[in-house]
């Protein structure tokens, strides 16, 4: 009987190779002979899979992109609505080894990303439905009093654009923005405004 | 007489027109032909001057952030502390072409920025900087009784990533978050921030 190869599975292992070697090496490591050591299958079976470098992180960015929403779905399911806000943005930055590698697959496909239509979309599909998830666990925590007078929706797009902001200090400049760091400046900043009414808005 | 060539404006006039390609086609389309049309130099001399594309980008990265820097610099000298705060955190954001054709190119070489320690050092300064200068104008504004009981160097910290991530959002969905949106997000929280006291921050 011939081996049954799950091919689904064997990309998968690979694309976490590919992270697990930009988590180390950074992108420009991740060619396909340095992850073919480290997913330990020949250059041939990798680029069968996934053609030449540009392929492989392509295929890692969408594993990448898989993982943090299956996560942060896992953390939509929560109960507790005001720490919901707090660990769907938490899941989004490089607070670990991980978090760091998706993040940066992200920010080299950020310059695509920009040109390129069908990256521009799944792109920006990832931040909508972020920003999405945070309005809805907002919406949650408003009838216990929290995020008074916020409308969920403009407060999410802030939420968001300030773990998104820390996370890409963070990576350039790790000394100065350790994740303690970022941790405490996403906390201060959901505690001031969980507490506090919002004001009104003059444009200025 | 030969010909006076000065050879540092000639340097910015081609990477000035490297960042009009960027804002036109993407950082990809920015190849040393495309270049030389928008120049009006020939591909020889583009070439002399950075070598290949990698040059002509990193040149185009030295001259924008020269550029905000200059023009936060400006900003800096400016009596209003408040107002300083304001310009300052939007002199970074992608509100205009020119402004995204320099947060393009930033995000171009945020993935050789985490590996590379050159543009390392060069990205984190740049925004070692403007959390500076951040956080020197709202300790400014602070005796007129704005964002009172914030550190300022922690509060700019906050600030600047909101910024930025505001920026990145609208970089790879501008429908959804067009430059009058984040304009208004950044606001809503510098008013919410400089009229109420911060609060009492446990750790969560």
């Amino acid at each position: 009987m011939p081996k049954i190869v799950d091919h689904d599975e064997r990309r998968r292992d690979i694309a976490h190779a590919v992270l697990r070697v930009i988590a180390r090496d950074g992108v420009r490591g991740a060619d396909l002979r340095t992850v073919a050591r480290d997913a330990g299958w020949s250059t041939g079976v990798i680029s069968h899979y996934f053609g030449d470098k540009q392929g492989l992180l392509v295929g890692a960015l969408r594993e990448a992109a898989e993982a943090v929403a299956d996560r942060m779905r896992a953390i939509s399911r929560l109960g507790d609505s005001a720490g919901r806000v707090h660990a769907l943005l938490e899941a989004g930055m490089p607070l670990d080894e991980e978090r760091a590698a998706t993040c940066r697959i992200f920010y080299h496909f950020s310059s695509d990303g920009v040109s390129d239509p069908a990256f521009r979309g799944e792109l920006a599909n990832y931040y909508s439905w972020w920003r999405g998830a945070v309005a809805t666990a907002i919406e949650d925590a408003q009838p216990a009093g929290l995020f008074q007078g916020h409308d969920p929706v403009e407060l999410a797009e802030s939420l968001v654009a300030l773990a998104e902001g820390l996370g890409i200090q963070s990576l350039f400049d790790p000394d100065a923005m350790p994740p303690a760091r970022l941790r405490d400046r996403l906390s201060g900043m959901i505690i001031q405004l969980q507490t506090s009414e919002s004001q009104q808005v003059d444009h200025v």
